[in-house]
């Protein structure tokens, strides 16, 4: 007897080119969440969202925030007693810059060849606009189909993942008896093992994310009447970030590595047995060695570790030809990449007092926290985990590997921490999908098999 | 008997107001010469200089060069047996960036009140179309009195005096006969001890200016999926500028202070002697302590000890918010001060091999040169020096002090070197001035003083 998965499963092949036209129009649409400039399409991508979903069925609003709005959308036809999941995703998109360097306009979507099939290629591709629609056209296959989804489902998307959510937290405290009413989360912003190989992330750093200034004289000087007297603000700069790693890759900040656990040697062995490629990895980037802390292996550094990295460097003169300029400022954005054991909050003072003791007399150091946020576990023992192990197995024909990921998703501490939900991260981007950079793209074959392990899921959770 | 000089100098006060619009029609002309955008601008302010000379019965030219004209201009009324002097100055500007920190408009030259009198404030008050206004008054109220000048006297006018001096050695190198001819250069692009105290700089520090451009991964990269493995360009660039001096303030380039003289015990006590105050020299930009090299007086450090000082830098996202990128590319703008000893080139090459050694592996360093001069030392005992000794001991009712200037001049390297002529170095700009900064201020008393010492060396020179 067929399941009634045979039938959702047939639809979505059979409507693959409907879905990519639709992702297609959500891609067309800037939601740069960063710049103010691009609000009114922020809200026209929310909007797009909510739209799409009241198509399947759903009672979907956007909602206003300070910043940009959420869309909030509820599918009851499974009826109370049915399992019930809260889909989270994001529309808001990074900046496309540096521009010059994209092969075709980043809001201009198109499908290119690769040594996968097609792929598409545009400014949130895979993150998170192709990875929101798996979802959507996995509940319009359900209910093209049936009529119905399996679960209950909430879908939740916000459009300031980008910006660092500054509404996230009082929206959710707002609405948690709304959302918090779902038993899962389902998570749909990570990445596969590789194009044949379904992945589940159970460890997601954390963040803090800074801006520093030093303050040195109270005006601009010739670098000829003062050098050798004044203090150069930039040099000081230089030398304080300079210090952030020692000759090993050690982060620098006092009590830095305090209360992060070693991992364990299965844990250390299982990282191993992915026979991770790490000089293939770099050199996709142009890269030809590792960077990071000395003795530990390419996972543990990107999975596992704490990281240091200056984002952005500014001050002085910085246009064509020659300035003798001592600058009265300097500026950098550094962020922390954190793990389990640290907070965020503790990390900045701990920058602040390592920027405070280098700074020479004279200078002036204020480190401005941007936003935070800790690493998370999942535990492994979750039922929706050992569901959705189950769609994919079914999908992929072999088991999916248990990874984590160097990027932050804060949304998934906070859900955890106000909504009261676990999250399964179950995501479809592969390395090389060059999210954040120029010709971001996202494998046709990820995508759909993303919209079919979406839709083997809802039923996977109906069971459980 | 009175002197002819005295009727000169009667002259110059009377018309001292008329001198002073002449001044400010000079400093309204926007000549930029950095910024292409005011080529136009250069070329006005370089034919107003030509024509207030032919006033004064000058044969004036506007040269051109591959960038901004020159202005060469001679007076031979003194016949062929008198004694023949060079003024060199330039009527280009620094740019006036921060705009909004000027207390009016850079271009709208005013007159306010400070504590030694009138101020006129203006880009390029005394750097350098004051300091060039005080010589062309000078000869305007000789030409005004006697219908002559009591020397022969060339004017030698750049204008890219501000942008590294380009078109400068193939201008010289050209006309090397022409400009040659002369006895002796004056350079009016000094300063005073103090506005009571003459000073005649003798000592001027070279300049080695480079752009750097360490490149890293071949694309921008998510922080949160490279971080930890892949270099950051910007993390490695602050660690090398960091290292460029050591915790005394030692520039730590391989040979750099190869070949500097240690100065001499009676040197340094000239120098001590001089009661500098570095305090209150920091104090007024707004700082409380020096910087630079250990165990060294201020004034050695300022004239004698070369720097290594970061004019500039950028690189990643440096826009509002948030952006977790590692960088592509970083830059920064690095520039020497020399002193006696030391060579332009093998300063460049020893930054290049300082940045090699340290770039981590997978970072290439490009180090630019964009400009560079050898310092310069002025012999003390130089006929034409005495005279300008003479001149402003008359003038100021007090000898003038030998000082050494911070700044780079190199023009008087390469009219020496090209035109085979010594420079008399005498200025009448004050350490408050703020030159290259906003609210540049030329005190209306130095810039008297400074036409009538002019008009008082002339007549030294034609003694001499």
């Amino acid at each position: 007897m067929p399941l009634p998965t045979d039938a959702v499963l047939a639809h979505a092949d059979s409507d693959l080119d409907g879905s990519l036209g639709r992702l297609f129009d959500f891609l067309r649409i800037p939601s740069i969440s960063t710049d103010p400039a691009y609000k009114d399409e922020c809200r026209r991508a929310a909007q797009w969202a909510a739209d799409r979903l009241a198509e399947c069925g759903f009672k979907a609003e956007v909602r206003p925030t300070t910043g940009h709005p959420m869309v909030v959308a509820h599918h009851d036809g499974a009826g109370p007693d049915a399992p019930h999941v809260l889909y989270y995703g994001h529309y808001d998109v990074q900046p496309p810059d540096p521009l010059d360097l994209w092969n075709t306009g980043p809001f201009e979507p198109v499908l290119v060849d690769g040594p996968h099939g097609k792929r598409i290629v545009a400014r949130g591709a895979v993150d998170d606009k192709g990875q929101v629609m798996m979802f959507f056209e996995a509940f319009r296959a359900w209910h093209a189909t049936h009529g119905n989804l399996p679960c209950r489902v909430t879908v939740f998307l916000e459009g300031e993942e980008e910006c660092g959510s500054p509404s996230l937290v009082p929206f959710l405290e707002a609405n948690k008896d709304e959302l918090g009413q779902a038993d899962v989360a389902v998570v749909c912003d990570t990445g596969m093992w590789d194009v044949e190989t379904p992945a589940i992330t159970t460890m997601l750093r954390g963040m803090a994310y800074t801006e520093v200034k030093l303050t040195g004289p109270s005006r601009d000087l010739h670098s000829g009447l003062y050098g050798g007297s004044a203090l150069n603000p930039i040099n000081a700069l230089a030398k304080i970030l300079g210090d952030l790693t020692d000759d090993q890759g050690r982060i620098q900040l006092p009590g830095f590595y305090d209360g992060i656990p070693e991992r364990s040697m299965e844990q250390k062995a299982e990282w191993e047995s992915l026979g991770f490629d790490e000089t293939a990895f770099l050199a996709d980037v142009g890269l030809s060695s590792s960077s990071g802390e000395a003795q530990r292996s390419a996972l543990e550094r990107l999975w596992a570790r704490p990281t240091a990295d200056i984002n952005g460097i500014w001050g002085g003169y910085t246009g064509p030809g020659s300035k003798t300029v001592i600058a009265s400022e300097a500026f950098a954005k550094v962020s922390f990449r954190l793990v389990t054991g640290q907070d965020p909050d503790r990390v900045v003072q701990a920058f602040q007092r390592f920027c405070d003791e280098r700074a020479p007399a004279g200078a002036k150091v204020a480190v401005s926290d941007l936003h935070g946020a800790p690493a998370m576990e999942v535990p492994l023992d979750l039922p929706q985990l050992q569901a959705a192990r189950a769609a994919l197995a079914d999908e992929f024909g072999r088991p999916a590997v248990t990874v984590g990921s160097g990027g932050s998703i804060p949304v998934v501490e906070k859900m955890k921490r106000i909504l009261g939900l676990d999250s399964v991260l179950m995501g479809f981007g592969l390395n090389d999908d060059q999210i954040h950079s120029p010709n971001e793209k996202f494998e046709q074959v990820c995508f759909h098999h993303g919209l079919r392990s979406n839709a083997r899921l809802l039923a996977k959770l109906a069971e459980s």
